[in-house]
């Protein structure tokens, strides 16, 4: 049985310099707050405050970090769990999925995935032994039993995790009920929604038609044509900024923005409506929105975040099965200069307009996003993203993007997760990683360490909340 | 006269941490036989055992690395002795030709190429002064000299080597006559071939339609017809079978595959083999043999990789004078995510199947590559390859791969090389620079020792075995 | 208020060992002369020698990096002094405008432009406190005060600075008037033009037929037909040899050459000089020039620069406000291996002929441009260019480009700036950086310590001599 342990010294450098300069920055900003201003918690959580039920739906089940790897190792998604489409049964033994995921656990060596489970496991499990085949009952079982006690409820961890904010994301659709709910609980402000506009701007759903009709029906106006469904879509902004978001978000296949007339708009929309575009023509739709969108932030002050780049559901025998966000989104090479130009036109020198660009293609770092962000006052760069969002991926974005847009043109770390019990881990992570990077700028003189205590606080605390506008909160 | 030394830290960090725990972990693997499952050496040696002939013919006529160097500094390729096409006589005193190459050794500087020459000069011939104008004749005379000892026949130095496993690369016409010499000898299961078929399913090829009347003639199918054609290559993959093969290789100039019906196939295969299809088919018609292949390997059981994203012979002159493999070979960007998805949709849910994919576009590894292979069953990653064999290349592979596609979808080292008597230098370089690798996890505290130890066996020996399935020879 | 430090280690790594290797290395190239093969300084400083007006107008208004990142936060350009082109007044308080930088000098933090001012403040002017609000006046007041002095006149400069050759950068219609004046002055070989013919062949340019009708008035010949045009810039040319010039230089949207048959040139002559061509034509035509310079560059023995890969003037309010060079261009990815492909098979194999390449795309550096300039004899690479002209864009250019180039197919350093006061601090952070790449290398017994002396000789001094064939001066 090997103990668990996580050294205090994790993910410093070796080196004992930087090391020591790593720790003391990282000693300033350790217990600072939590400032979570994108991810996809479920407000249900918030709202009901319901226990969680056991470790493979808390832990397993919604984490496709944690299945993607299983599976790309031959071991099917029924056998884990994942509900099927068709109604075919699946296995239902939870304590049997927990075995598999324990005895593969090695898989995961070298990966975030690893490090974030351990630090659950570790700090807010309590746990001692490492995960193996041998302990695999003794987790599930204790992990259960501590998940039926109060002090692991939602609200509870909200607290034990000391997250001070924390956005959920949200379909432009969606009733928003559990928002709704918390309104007079004192968590109203604490946990908001984001409006995430994509299922009627994407015309390439199926569902996109009926989506646009649900949109008149819930705000009374007329989406048959362009200027009802932009005033509808105005009005869902508004309900969403009522539910306390301050910001937008927006996920595309590509970054695209174009800057249509009026008439031209109008009657892409119609096409696209009709279900008579192709798809170069919604393609452009899409682009058009993102315009239209930011000229919308720009009326109603909401930060707007594009996350462009992921070709979704790449395996179509697992979507046809399994259905979305099974681990099958792939990263595309994403072009942004000529793709943003449309919108920067337009917008770019507002610094009224937070813009927040996120990448998948890391070749963009250096090359595009950086100039851009180092020019345009209405552009900011978000942290590394998704597949990214790890100590490596953290190091590169660090490396390739300061030099030419400072720290002033990023906005702190987003956890962007639906695990909500690995949400200290993953900002622990990020802080840590930052404290490293700066400790390595001080080692070699290049930036004095008080200079680096400052921007700590900035890149953990400080920068999140003016990019989200969280400052008057 | 300077020492010619290699150090025992060569590769390791200077931090004194990381160094002691990687050396720790080096000492663990460093003895392990070397298995080679993908190279170009010659099999006639093995099977004819003869005596290699000087030096110059040995070390450096071959090796397209050394002299691209040399040419890209004003050498001409005559003066080095590479035997032009049209016959016209170039340099043939081999002693002459050494002298050019020791006077030129400072331009290795920083390269692979000077480790693993110095290697070869340090270990196999024992030499302790470095390469230079004045030591020249003494190597060229020794080396001459060790080169006439039985000790340096192929088949010694096999064993001198610690080669468990060697597999060569046929073309799937070739008769691989001195594989089947190699039957009885003991041989037969350590060197073994590979069924590489380019240049039966390149239609761009000026002898594509020979190549396959000959694939008619060998196999006694009718290859007018594309079932007929699809029939040879399994009988052919099926020699190559009996000959030891345990994998296939394609080199293609992109990573493209295709789905076709059996008509449209059929149809394009009579356009290419009437010479009239155009660049756009004749790459379609590669794409669609992708997906052949893999479809044959989940019948017959053997590994497939795939080898994207060279632009051959792209200097023009130096072809028509001296034909493929001169150092005109370029990477070109390589797109996966798209290009593979027929392949991927077809067989990439087949857990029986393995996919080795190699690139030379390093900026897929992070954005396609680990993805792909952090979800599809079938698909593994191959190491760094070619340009990037190479002590920077391995450790960005490593950092970029490791934290998407963990390192249980990796499948160890390749050496590639047609140089034998660096292969150890090779192997030995990966080695050193995957401890490097785990050390430095280890000293961040985000793997343990003894699980680092258990990787650097993996990525050393145990790996390989799996993916090329070796594990029952 | 803080010291201003210059750390005497300021770049090399933490790590004792390397960093005392590095120490050494550099202590043996720190005090080379200064050799500046590309840059924008302007000839008449040097022509005329007076003294710089004041600290505004000479280190903030010339320096897009400055400016730039100033405007990305929300600082307008008219508030910096930036002069519109419509005449509309911009602030003229050059020490208001001062004092908005020192005020918002923490958004350098972790850039080159740090660097480079606080080694200008220290070592230039021999300020001793950092750079705030605080210090602002006494900063403004004391440079101003040097900067009247004649140790500040530019010849005394270039002494001070140890430049033993700076080359700036003309258009092909200049009069290097400014050059001619230098002649007799003792400084006509130490400071001398470079040939910029871009506004001659870019014919999206709105100026372009007019420039053409300039070029044959100046040259007597008749640009009208292409052979004419041909024949006026080889007159250019010679006239700038006559003023200095050893090379050429090429800033293109993109890599692309071309090989026309001079019938197919002449005839899109005619259309890009009518107005005619359309972005395609008038991009052929920037491609055909390029092979065509690069064939008078062999005739006349200019050393030939390409620079491409920006998106100039990205944005269009700005430079319809302000013009180009306001920090608003943006790399683009840039393609080699194709591109270039007619040039060099023209033109690549030739020894005598020296082609420069530069990047923004950092992609194509492991990719295409090491193994190009690994192979092609007339190819070099030049060092990492305008944002990658950083401490982590110099590192990721040696640890990319040194394995498959090597150090000699590179050559050393341009520092390619109009801030002429940074000269000194741009060579001594390139001296710094590849000495500690250099000592790297040793420090991991991949080199020895006296080949890595010989090599950063090389990386400072040689390589550049050699390159820009400066050694016969």
């Amino acid at each position: 049985m090997t103990e668990l342990t996580l050294h205090p010294d994790r993910l410093f450098p070796a080196d004992p310099v930087v090391r020591d300069i790593a720790r003391r920055l990282y000693q300033q900003i350790a217990h600072l707050p939590i400032v979570s201003p994108h991810g996809h918690t479920d407000p249900r959580w918030f709202a009901k405050d319901e226990s969680f039920e056991n470790a493979t739906r808390l832990l397993l089940l919604p984490d496709h970090y944690v299945f993607r790897m299983l599976y790309s190792q031959g071991i099917s998604l029924e056998s884990l769990g994942i509900r099927r489409k068709d109604g075919v049964a699946v296995e239902s033994d939870y304590r049997k999925i927990f075995h598999i995921f324990a005895n593969h656990y090695h898989l995961f060596r070298g990966t975030p995935s690893r490090i974030w489970l351990d630090s659950v496991f570790h700090d807010v499990f309590g746990l001692r032994q490492t995960l193996t085949a041998a302990s695999a009952d003794f987790y599930y079982d204790e992990i259960n039993r501590q998940l039926n006690t109060d002090a692991f409820r939602p609200r509870a961890l909200l607290d034990k995790f000391n997250i001070e904010f924390i956005a959920t994301t949200e379909g432009a659709l969606n009733d928003l009920k559990y928002h709704a709910a918390l309104k007079g609980s004192g968590y109203e402000k604490r946990v908001v929604t984001t409006f995430r506009p994509d299922d009627v701007v994407d015309a390439d759903r199926a569902d996109f038609a009926d989506n646009i009709a649900k949109l008149a029906e819930i705000t009374g106006e007329d989406t048959t044509n362009y200027q009802g469904y932009l005033q509808a879509l105005r009005i869902r902004r508004q309900v969403f900024r009522e539910h306390g978001a301050t910001a937008t978000d927006h996920g595309h296949p590509t970054a695209k923005t174009a800057d249509l007339s009026a008439t031209e708009a109008a009657a892409l929309y119609q096409k696209c409506l009709a279900g008579n575009a192709n798809s170069q023509e919604t393609e452009l739709f899409r682009a058009q929105m993102l315009t239209e969108m930011a000229g919308m932030s720009l009326v109603d002050g909401m930060t707007m975040q594009i996350h462009p780049g992921a070709h979704r559901n790449h395996n179509s025998q697992i979507f046809q099965k399994f259905g979305p966000d099974k681990g099958a989104d792939i990263p595309s090479p994403t072009e942004f200069v000529s793709n943003l130009k449309p919108l920067l036109e337009k917008y770019g020198n507002e610094a009224a307009l937070t813009i927040i660009l996120f990448t998948l293609d890391e070749t963009t770092y250096a090359r595009e996003l950086a100039p851009l962000a180092g020019h345009y006052p209405a552009l900011k760069l978000g942290p590394a993203w998704w597949f990214h969002d790890s100590p490596e991926g953290m190091l590169r974005f660090r490396h390739q993007v300061t030099e030419t847009a400072g720290f002033y043109n990023t906005v702190g770390f987003n956890d962007d997760t639906r695990a909500f019990l690995s949400i200290p881990a993953r900002h622990d992570v990020a802080r840590r990683i930052d404290c490293r990077f700066l400790a390595g700028l001080v080692a070699e003189h290049r930036l004095g360490e008080a200079e680096a205590a400052e921007l700590a606080y900035e890149l953990t605390y400080g920068l999140v909340k003016k990019a989200y506008q969280l400052e008057r909160l």
